[in-house]
């Protein structure tokens, strides 16, 4: 945000240093800062105006599929966490304990919430009494807060991130599993159609699903580096905690029964998957239906009578362009050069920026340049909005051609364990290949390469080697991968 | 939530035992419950409806005035809070301390932010460098966390409430002080047009500021107990914090300054002043403009093939008020009767009903029920928008001058300490009264009355007798009350 820190570049290539890169790509854009608190990261306005944006549509979706939003306690009872015994020892090495409230010692201590299933379900429990209140959709925008032991990178590990965590109750198995589905679809929607990333979708493995769910479904994307990165879960809880914390309802049967409880969530951390899959060596590459800028509009030259008048033309195009729900805005500051601003809109990835100048205006033209590949076009004033919707139409569909092809070439068959080994080693990405559905294996594949079940597909796809760990008769083809 | 509470309405008359009613609209009324968690409160989703329509005035205003919002660490490290002594010893009472990540004993106490002015300002004082970096307008929508020790009372008093706080940079006192005032003027917007609550704005005494302010600048309003209750405040902090963290930057004239800061809050304390103010023994009353529904239309009958016809009528009428931007909706419940739909939707504080029945069909009219004074009229359903709209605005505004009207009769002069203690003993209210300025008079008549200065105001009003307390010469009239 300084002055000076602004007026550098990235200074590395992404495909030579992607880690500092990424790094240089998050402060040097003012999405994020270090924060001095070990761990922690700031989110910055501008990246603030993207997890807005990714907020904007998720929250109007899950309104229209009859959800509402909540809030639940920042703190919770430790008694609450060790109800489910598994999601206990699942995230108990992580939580902040507060054990003071001024000089006064707790009796019993409280967790900075790590995921509030617990506290939500132990309100739940109070408010669901019949049939007629199911089923129970909230959603929750909040922070969580796990202590990460492992270095920092701010969006993909911190020791608090923002997300939102929707926790919801059903009558049955039948009606949860539509929930967990309709949301893992909603998931995709905002990963591929907003944020323009291809994803993996499927189910997790008993190794790898939430502590204390039935099955995780989950969204799996590819980095650069050959690494994956889980986009977001969408969990069936089965009647665990239900059990745990005495949900029950009066069914149309006059019965008691035990309800069922769904649990999904996304995090900022699809704001680093976005720098990851669409940043270039000028910075960040931000898809148009996500970008809260979408055009900028820069006057050149800028200064002098003839700036005035260019400077008049652009307000009235950039006008033109609000009007027609576009994001434009005007950089119309005297203080920086064209070239400037330029390298800094480059730098925030804003998708497309238009140029105006003399000759721009002698012939009612404008120029536009598009930030994904840097192409520019000249077009009539007349057709701003049209042109400038075609374009921004474009560059989404580019960026997510670009890389669903990337995805494609990251994804390898293995048809013996030397062959995963090696690509794992040697060139990461998933590896396709058979498993027996034996966590022995998926252990020992594990400890010997690093790489885990990322996902295993909704729908089977056809076994072509027996597992290729034991050489045993293999029951379903899966997507191994190291990840972050 | 449960279908029995929703069955069962205010049973206290809010005159008789308004602490009983409070707490009864609240819960019942699924505005907000308790927690299990002591101190804690859960805001439901009908109470989170109304906090995201105070939200979004708000966040639009900030934005159209240059303000962004972006995201600081929950958990601030107990050297933090130290650099600003008398901020410290202000906060340090209440604070809730992590001492533990999972295992592993802390090196540093963290505190669960009580407020985040020294986290921000650590990282302002990287990111400002020069007089272009200024002003720095930034807002956070988080949660605080401050232990109360006495009984908790929804949206009033809790350990954990959500609002936004404001932290910005100026180069000069004068800045500062236009943003104080500007958020000021907004704060007041959104209190008395939005909510319809009158305020008293003024400024805090010495006594009564933000720990570490130069001066605190505050609404206040008057609740039917008589006691008065703070709605927002917006602070000059001046070079304090500044100097504290070393928050610099290198002026036009080429030397380095200390910059001036401003913070500023509202919390969801204000839907608490909104229940009290408009309330009545049948729960609810919503202002229109920050009613989540605004407009609830109710078939009569509802079932058998009649019903039908109504209902299609209904729909149609619905449509039509939603595609005019207004908040409306159809209750097609089955399951209730008009009459419990009539109740629950009472209770909610919907601003207006809509009803209709058969001779409503066939005299193409519909049937409006104001919440406010339950009056009924019968309009043409071709004019049902522009009705609705006038309808809605009548409320609006006949709201805020019912509660003005108690405002003015709430505030007294009192000529002698006899009269200020009788007053505030056994009438409650505002107490207008002339003060010396000295804070020793201000500590004893709160010691001796229970009643401290909520605001000086702006303007200085005249001075019509000698100090209350000491009867020497009085600088200033000041308006004295109980408070939450």
């Amino acid at each position: 945000m300084s002055k000076e820190s602004k007026e550098i570049g990235i200074t590395v290539s992404k495909k030579d240093d992607l880690s500092e890169w990424y790094t240089q790509v998050v402060t040097k854009s003012g999405l994020a800062d270090y924060a001095s608190v070990k761990g922690f990261m700031v989110l910055m306005p501008y990246g603030y105006s993207i997890w807005e944006k990714i907020k904007e549509f998720l929250d109007k979706q899950l309104k229209l599929t009859g959800h509402s939003n909540a809030y639940f306690p920042a703190l919770i009872p430790e008694s609450f966490l060790k109800k489910e015994a598994e999601h206990f020892s699942g995230f108990t090495p992580e939580v902040f304990w507060v054990t003071l409230a001024g000089n006064d010692k707790l009796g019993e201590r409280l967790a900075v919430r790590p995921t509030s299933e617990t506290v939500i379900y132990d309100s739940y429990a109070k408010w669901i009494r019949s049939w007629r209140d199911l089923p129970l959709l909230i959603n929750v925008w909040n922070s969580v807060l796990r202590a990460e032991i492992k270095a920092t990178r701010p969006f993909m590990r911190t020791s608090e991130f923002l997300w939102q965590e929707g926790h919801t109750v059903h009558a049955d198995r039948e009606d949860t599993d539509s929930e967990v589905m309709r949301i893992l679809e909603l998931y995709r929607q905002l990963v591929e159609d907003q944020l323009a990333i291809p994803t993996l979708v499927g189910l997790k493995t008993e190794r790898e699903k939430f502590v204390g769910a039935l099955y995780t479904t989950t969204l799996e994307s590819m980095m650069p580096d050959g690494k994956a990165l889980q986009m977001g879960t969408s969990h069936n809880l089965g009647q665990n905690f239900s059990k745990a914390f005495e949900i029950k309802y009066l069914g149309k049967d006059e019965q008691i029964h035990y309800a069922w409880n769904a649990s999904w969530g996304v995090s900022w951390r699809l704001i680093g998957a976005m720098i990851m899959a669409h940043g270039d060596d000028r910075g960040l590459v931000v898809p148009p239906r996500i970008a809260p800028v979408q055009v900028v509009l820069v006057p050149i030259p800028y200064k002098n009578a003839e700036g005035a008048r260019i400077l008049n033309q652009a307000k009235k195009v950039a006008e033109k362009l609000q009007v027609a729900g576009i994001s434009a805005i005007l950089d119309d500051r005297e203080q920086y050069t064209p070239g400037w601003k330029f390298n800094e809109w480059e730098l925030k990835g804003v998708p497309l920026r238009i140029e105006i100048g003399p000759r721009d205006v002698s012939r009612k033209e404008v120029t536009l340049v598009r930030r994904d590949t840097l192409e520019r076009s000249t077009i009539a004033q007349a057709d701003i909005v049209k042109e400038t919707r075609r374009v921004l139409d474009s560059i989404q569909s580019s960026l997510f051609e670009k890389a669903s092809r990337a995805l494609k070439q990251a994804i390898r068959d293995a048809h013996s364990y030397d062959e995963l080994k090696r690509i794992i080693e040697n060139e990461g990405g998933f590896v396709r290949a058979c498993w027996c559905s034996d966590t022995r294996c998926e252990d020992q594949i594990k400890d010997e390469t690093g790489a885990t079940i990322r996902t295993v597909p909704l729908q089977d796809e056809k076994v072509f080697s027996n597992c290729i760990r034991c050489g045993k008769n293999a029951k379903k083809v899966v997507y191994f991968a190291r990840s972050y």
